[in-house]
C-alpha cells in the first residue's frame, strides 16, 4: 500500500510493525524532549493548517530556546500519509509562493530537530497542549441548492473521544477547526466530560480544559506570517484553559503587533470565525449580483469598484468580479452557522440572506460557461475549450472546492473536451478524473475557447502573441478576472478572436 | 397659505404678484452677475443635498473672486417653500450637527450676497450650468415586501421637461439625483433631445450637454466636507459635457486631495451610485441577519464584530448591529438597480439578494417590537413606551424613513402609547401625527420600557441615575444600538430593570 503525494513522490504505508516501533519512538522522544524541558504540543491534523502551524510552533523560540517540541500527526491513509512522510524529510507538503515554508520545515525538522509528523494516536498522551487542525467537512448535495447540505461532525466527534480516552486531563485542548458555533458547550466539552468519567478523572478537580482559538491562514506569499503575525481572538470554557491558552499563544504569536483578543465565552469567538468568513462570501455574492447587471449594462465593473473601494473604512472591502469561491472555508463556514442555529439552538428564522449568498457563489462558473456558450455560438460539441487555473486563488496550488470543477464538469456535458492548466497545481483535490496540463501553451495550442479561471502571475504576464498565435482564428477568450485589462488590448492589431469578459458588457476583440 | 417651518417658523406663500415680480428680479440679478463676470449656476431642489450643495458652489472662489452666482429653486409648496424664504434669510434650512452648515449661509447670503433661493423655473433658462438634485422617489406598498415597489419616474421626467424646454442648449446639465442606471441614456437624453427638437435646435449642432455625477453627502458633523472634500465620480452623454463637468468640479471640489473619477459612459456612475449604497444596505442587513442567531447564543455581538473589524481592508466594512435602516438613500437605491434591470435592461434575473436586504433592514424595528414585547411579558396596553430617537442617525436631525416610524406603529396597534423623543428632530418627514417630545426626561417620566433607538450623543451621556429614577420600577429599556454598554452598567445596585440589547443575548438588569 502507498501513498501518493501531489508531486507524484510514492511513500510505502506503514504496517503494524512499523507501527509498533513508532509507538516506542514516540514515547522516547518525548520524555528525552520533556527532559531538555521543553512541553509537547500534539498538532492533529497536517492539512493546509495544521502542517504549517506545528512547524511555526516547532519554530519558535523563547529566550533563544525552544519551549516546545511538536508531534504533528495524520491518519496512516493513501490520502493523508505522504503528508507524513514528506514532512519527516523536512519538505513542505503543499507547493505555494511563500519560500519561508519550505524553510520553516527544513529547519525545524533537519536542523532544530524540533518536529515530528506520526501517524500514530499515542501521541496524543504525550500531549501538554493539543491542538485540533482537523477537517470539519460540510457535504453539499448540489451546487446552488446550499439548503441542503450534512455536516459530517461525526468523524470531528470520533476524533474527540479519542483525545477524551488518552490526553492527559491537565492538558490543555485547543480547538483550531471552524465549528458550528456553540460546538465547544454542546458538543466538545459533554464528550470530554463522559470520557474522563469513564476513566475516573474527578470532573471537579479535573474538567476538562478547552479553548478555541481560530486561524486565519491564507496561503499564498505570507502563508507564514498568516499564522504568527496576525490578530488572534481565543476563548476558553475555564479560567484555567483562558491562562494557558492565553500562554501559548503569546509564545507563538507577535502579540505586541497583534495583541489578542480574548472572549469569555466559547461561543464568541466560535461565532466570530464563521461570521468572518461568511461576511466575505457575502461581499463576493453581492458583487456576482451585480456582474450580470453591470454585463446587460455594458459597463466595467472592475472600473466602477474601484471607484467606490477608494472609501476607505467604509467601502474598501468591496470585492470585484470573479469566477467562484473556492478553498477550504467560503463555502461552507455560512453552512455550519446555518447548522448551529437549527440544530444547536433550533431556531426557526436561519441565516436565508447567507444562505443564498453561498448559492451565488457556487453558480459563478456556470455563469462563465454561458459565456462559453455565447463566445461559441452554442456549439461545443467536439470543441477544445482551455480552462486557466485549477486552483482558487491567485498564485497558490490550493484546489480545494475549486470552482474549476463545475465548469469542467459543464464543458463535458455539453460535449466539449475542457483542459485545465495550473503552474503550481498539479491536480484538483477530490477530483482524480480531471488531469493538469502544466505548460500553457500546450493547453490552449487548437484551442476554440480559453478561460481565464484565475489570476495567477503567469496568466497576467502571458505575452499576447502567445496567446493569439496558439489559439484558434474564430475563438473565444472568456475573462473572468480581467485579465486582458482594456489597457493590454487597445494597441492590438485585432482579429477575430471575441473576448468575453466576466462584469465587463462590451464584446472586445483580439 | 402659509409654509411652515419643522421648528415652527412661519412663511406666507408668494402669489401671483409676487411671482411676477421675482421673474424681474432674477433676470436683473443674472444680469448683474454675469456683467460681473460670473456664471449663472441653478441648482433645482432645496432638499438635504441641493440646499447645501447650492451655498458650496456660492462658496467657491478662485483667485479671490466667486466664479459661479448660485440660485437655488425648489417649489413654492406648503411643505417645501419654507426651505426657500430660511435660505433667503441666510439661515440653513436644517438643524445639523455641523456648524460650518449655518455659516456658509449665512457667509454666501448676506455677506457675499452670492446665492439667492427662488421658486421661478424661469430660473432654468438663465442657466450656464444647471444642477438637478431633485428627489426621485420610490414607494414601498409596505415593509419587508420589497419586492412591490414603485419609482415615480413620472414627477423626474415632469422637471426634465421643463428644463429641456427652457434652457440654454450650450448649458450643462449636471444629474446629481440618484437614478435607475440606464436613466441618462434612456430616459433624459431622449426627453431632451425631444425638447431640443420642438424648439427647432439642431441636434447635431447643439447636442444636450448632460453630466452625471453623485453627491456623497453625509448629514453630520461634516456636512460641508462631505460635499467638496470627498472622492467624486462623473461621466456625460459627450466630449462637450464631459469638459464643462470637468472644469466645473475641479472648481468645486478639492480635487488635489481628491482627484475626479472620469468615466466616459453615464451607466458607469449611475451604476456606481446605487451600487455604492446597495453595498452599504447589504453589509447592514448581513449583520441584521446574524444579530437574531447571535441572541439566542447568548454572545454580544458588537464585541465580535470588533474583534473581526480589526483586520483593515477585508473586514473593516463591516457593520454593527442596530435598529434599521432609514435616510433617503439605503433604503430605495437598491430598487433603483432593481427597478432599471427590470424595466430599462428587461434583464430575468434580477438583484433578489439586494432585495431580501432591503427586507430585512426594512423589518429590523419589527424586532425590536419582538424584544419590547419580551421584555413587558407580551402585555402593552395601557403602557408608556418612550422611544429615543426619531432621526435615522447618530446626531443628526434627519427624519426621512426614519425607523422609528416602524416601532411607533406596531406599539400604537399593540395599544401602548409610544412617546418619540429627539434632540434634534422637531418632527418625523411625512408623519404629521407622531409629536415629538423635546425633553428627555418627560420621555421617560414613568415608561414601562424605554427604547435607544439611535445612539445620539444625549443618550450615550444620559447619567443612569436619571434613567432609572424617571421609569417604572418594573420596567426594561430596550438598547438597539449598545448605549448601555457593559463597562457603564456593571458597578450599579441591582433594581429590578431588564435590559435587552440588541445582538446581546443576556438579560441585564440595571
Amino acid at each position: 500500500m502507498y501513498s501518493i503525494s501531489p508531486s507524484n513522490e510514492k511513500f510505502e504505508i506503514p504496517d503494524n510493525k512499523k507501527t509498533v516501533e513508532e509507538i516506542s519512538i514516540i514515547k522516547n522522544l518525548c520524555k528525552q524532549e520533556r527532559n531538555n524541558g521543553k512541553e509537547i504540543v500534539v498538532v492533529i491534523g497536517l492539512g493546509y493548517v495544521g502542517a504549517v502551524v506545528a512547524a511555526v510552533i516547532a519554530d519558535c523560540e523563547i529566550n533563544d530556546k525552544n519551549p516546545y517540541f511538536v508531534l504533528g500527526v495524520d491518519i496512516p491513509s493513501k490520502e493523508s500519509y505522504w503528508k507524513i512522510a514528506k514532512i519527516n524529510y523536512g519538505k513542505s507538503p503543499f507547493n505555494v509562493a511563500d519560500p519561508e515554508v519550505e524553510k520553516i520545515f527544513e529547519r525545524t525538522v533537519n536542523k532544530k530537530k524540533n518536529l515530528k509528523a506520526t501517524w500514530v494516536k499515542e501521541a496524543y498522551t504525550q500531549a501538554d497542549i493539543l491542538l485540533i487542525d482537523i477537517n470539519l467537512d460540510v457535504i453539499k448535495n448540489k451546487m446552488g441548492n446550499a439548503r441542503k447540505f450534512k455536516v459530517d461532525i461525526d468523524s470531528f466527534k470520533k476524533v474527540l473521544r479519542d483525545i477524551g480516552d488518552k490526553i492527559n486531563p491537565k492538558s490543555l485542548i485547543l480547538i483550531e477547526t471552524s465549528v458550528p458555533p456553540g460546538t465547544t458547550k454542546k458538543i466538545i466539552q459533554p464528550i470530554l466530560n463522559e470520557s474522563f468519567i469513564k476513566r475516573k478523572i474527578d470532573l471537579n478537580v479535573n474538567p476538562p480544559l478547552i479553548a478555541h482559538s481560530y486561524e486565519r491562514v491564507m496561503p499564498g506569499k505570507n502563508y507564514v506570517k498568516s499564522i504568527n503575525e496576525i490578530w488572534r481572538t481565543f476563548s476558553a470554557n475555564n479560567e484555567i484553559a483562558l491562562k494557558k491558552a492565553r500562554k501559548f499563544l503569546s509564545n507563538i504569536i507577535d502579540t505586541k503587533n497583534y495583541p489578542l483578543w480574548e472572549f469569555n465565552n466559547t461561543n464568541s469567538s466560535e461565532l466570530g470565525k464563521v461570521l468572518e468568513n461568511s461576511y466575505r462570501a457575502m461581499n463576493i455574492a453581492f458583487i456576482y449580483e451585480w456582474t450580470l447587471l453591470a454585463e446587460d449594462m455594458g459597463v466595467n465593473l472592475f472600473e466602477i469598484v474601484d471607484s467606490i473601494k477608494i472609501r476607505k473604512g467604509t467601502h474598501d472591502n468591496m470585492m470585484y468580479p470573479g469566477f467562484g469561491v473556492g478553498g477550504y472555508c467560503l463555502p461552507k463556514d455560512p453552512l455550519l452557522a446555518e447548522w448551529s442555529s437549527k440544530f444547536l439552538y433550533n431556531r426557526k428564522v436561519n441565516l436565508n440572506l447567507t444562505l443564498d449568498a453561498v448559492n451565488i457563489n457556487d453558480l459563478m462558473p456556470h455563469h462563465v460557461f454561458e459565456l462559453v456558450k455565447k463566445g461559441l455560438d452554442d456549439d461545443l460539441n467536439g470543441k477544445k475549450i482551455a480552462i486557466l487555473g485549477a486552483s482558487y486563488r491567485k498564485d497558490v496550488d490550493d484546489t480545494r472546492n475549486s470552482p474549476t470543477i463545475t465548469l469542467y464538469n459543464e464543458i463535458k456535458k455539453a460535449d466539449g473536451i475542457p483542459i485545465v492548466q495550473d503552474p503550481y497545481a498539479n491536480k484538483i483535490e477530490g477530483e482524480n478524473d480531471i488531469k493538469i496540463e502544466n505548460d500553457v501553451k500546450s493547453a490552449i495550442k487548437g484551442a476554440s475557447a480559453v478561460v481565464f479561471a484565475v489570476n495567477h502571475k503567469h496568466y497576467e504576464n502571458l505575452p499576447m502573441a502567445t496567446l493569439i498565435s496558439n489559439i484558434n482564428k474564430d475563438s473565444c477568450v472568456i475573462d473572468a478576472f480581467n485579465v486582458l485589462t482594456d489597457e493590454k488590448i487597445k494597441n492590438l492589431k485585432k482579429n477575430d478572436i471575441k473576448v468575453l469578459g466576466v462584469g465587463k458588457g462590451h464584446i472586445k476583440y483580439l
